[in-house]
């Protein structure tokens, strides 16, 4: 097996650090001690930090099986807790302690960085519009009533679930992710 | 009038400063700065960072007129409205730019600091618990179903409300609070 490139080594650290210590919580230096690659190599590989969030934030969204909102296999919204439930296993597997790096992002970037911002409203834009398209799909079938605006409802339930990742890092346990399935599937979506 | 003391000069702009650039993205020196006060009159007057940031949490939430969720004189659900309408028109008054400052402390602070976590956890039990009243006294009038669990329902809407908040930074505009508002009132709490 070839050796990861710096850049690699660089960039895939990166996302951890930068999703465990928050943006303004580490400096470069944290980044590239944390990969074991020398501070003066970070400039070679990205512009600034932004960039390198940019591109952390490019790997997040590739371990969020996005492809499970797309399995025409399962009915839609069994496909739609699947997703969740996927999003739900991985903050449980970082003992809900790191939220979800896109609202962490959202929460420290935005006022300064403007290129960070554009990024999000555009994965934030993707990811309702495939909730949506799972909610037309279940409306369709019946078992969303049709009388709701898919869109609307998809970006409220992306909104709620960003807050569920942040209330996490307050209490520590599945509460917040429970009662989140509970309200949609029970309540929201009958 | 009286000069206000130092240290309600530091302790009043330091809720500015610390809503508009988040935790770990000013320093003690650009706290006091932003305060006109001598850098090093802060230890003075606080333990440390963690400290004034719960001291301004306190005081963020002196400002968001949790008495409204208790005005006895108006119907449940006009008041949850009226709560989270109020809420609004503070983003707003920002431009959508600073979030909710118990969000963004959340995000940056609870994994390193254990008494702003439980600062925090105090904040919201005790808000999902007002808004948990309020949702009672609907059901007891008849204006939501019975069968929901109201303390369940109150966390929804409370960490849905939180990402809105984190939502507004990146859209910039009303339009998830606009939806949180039509999805809340007119579908989940039909």
């Amino acid at each position: 097996m070839a050796r990861p490139s710096l850049r690699e080594k660089l960039a895939s650290s990166a996302v951890e650090t930068l999703h465990a210590s928050g943006f303004n919580g580490c400096s470069i230096q944290d980044i590239t001690d944390a990969a074991g690659v020398p501070k003066g190599s970070f400039f070679n590989h990205f512009e600034n930090k932004e960039a390198l969030a940019i591109d952390a934030l490019r790997r997040y969204l590739e371990g969020t099986r996005a492809d499970l909102l797309f399995d025409m296999s399962k009915p839609p919204l069994e496909r739609l807790r699947g997703h969740f439930t996927y999003l739900a296993s991985r903050f449980e597997g970082c003992n809900f302690e790191r939220g979800c790096l896109l609202g962490n992002f959202a929460t420290e970037m935005t006022r300064e960085y403007p290129r960070m911002r554009e990024e999000l409203r555009q994965v934030f834009e993707t990811w309702c519009g495939g909730v949506e398209s799972i909610l037309r799909e279940a409306q369709a079938v019946g078992d969303v009533d049709p009388r709701h605006d898919p869109g609307q409802l998809a970006r409220f339930l992306v909104n709620a679930w960003e807050g569920v990742a942040l209330r996490l890092k307050i209490t520590r346990d599945r509460g917040p992710i429970d009662e989140f399935f509970n309200v949609t599937f029970k309540v929201l979506l009958k």
